[in-house]
């Protein structure tokens, strides 16, 4: 394995690997559990796993590695704040769409080859990567995982 | 840039923009807050504060780059919970603490060529890193960007 392969490796592992400690913490709440707020007067668990889902849905097209899931997500979870009576979809299913939105991430992830890691994403124009080559698929999904850390860190205060 | 000095670069910037993120809500807190637990029951933004600068401090022997500055800390805040009556440094003995050793781990981590990332770490021995390559340097601090970012999203809930 090279040192391109061995990055990408990483880069995959760290995603999957929050993405299943998250699955844990998630599928070990009570769905009483996951409505409470994970501080008082902070955000509820089910605002957090909307969050989640829509930013990792949201990956899909940013990766340029498929379409959007769950775009109906935005308006709830992405562009307004938590307690909003906007309509959403009930708590199960959340729990479905963060399950299937990872499976597909993962699968078109661990598909691309170790070149594909280093190609921008399309969030950067080509003049643009081309002074800053690091704005690449590979920085993205790190930073994502890092996104998940920050989140999770609070939905593991919602476990009794 | 080649990809391997691609990698270097993303680990790197994942790591010290997720210092300064840190820094920035730990200093916006006053020392009151940080006292405070981050959700009833659940640990203090002082426990917090120093577990961080103990798992950072150990990064140095860890990645081969430097001797421990705060031993002191281990006892107090990795090896016990919060809320004990062991002997523990106060908040501006933490808040210095956590700065030095961040900026010996920037200064030490900037001076590494990109071949070095890819370097076993200390706590792998030869044999496994034949096996598993990607037990580098660059993986530890990836993870350890994850660790930070998982306690900041706590840190963060202690804001007024």
């Amino acid at each position: 394995m090279d040192q391109k392969q061995l990055s990408a490796k990483i880069a995959l592992d760290t995603f999957t690997g929050q993405v299943s400690r998250a699955g844990k913490v998630i599928d070990a709440l009570t769905d009483e559990q996951l409505a409470g707020e994970i501080s008082p007067g902070r955000n509820t668990g089910t605002y957090l796993l909307g969050h989640l889902t829509a930013v990792h849905d949201a990956m899909l097209p940013l990766l340029g590695i498929g379409h959007r899931a769950h775009p109906d997500l935005d308006e709830p979870f992405l562009k307004n704040p938590d307690k909003t009576d906007l309509p959403k979809p009930g708590i199960t299913a959340l729990r479905t769409a963060w399950k299937e939105v990872n499976d597909i991430l993962t699968s078109k992830l661990s598909a691309l080859t170790p070149d594909q890691w280093y190609e921008r994403h399309t969030a950067v124009s080509e003049e643009d990567f081309a002074k800053e080559p690091h704005r690449n698929r590979l920085n993205v999904v790190i930073g994502r995982a890092g996104h998940l850390a920050y989140h999770l860190g609070q939905l593991a205060l919602l476990k009794s």
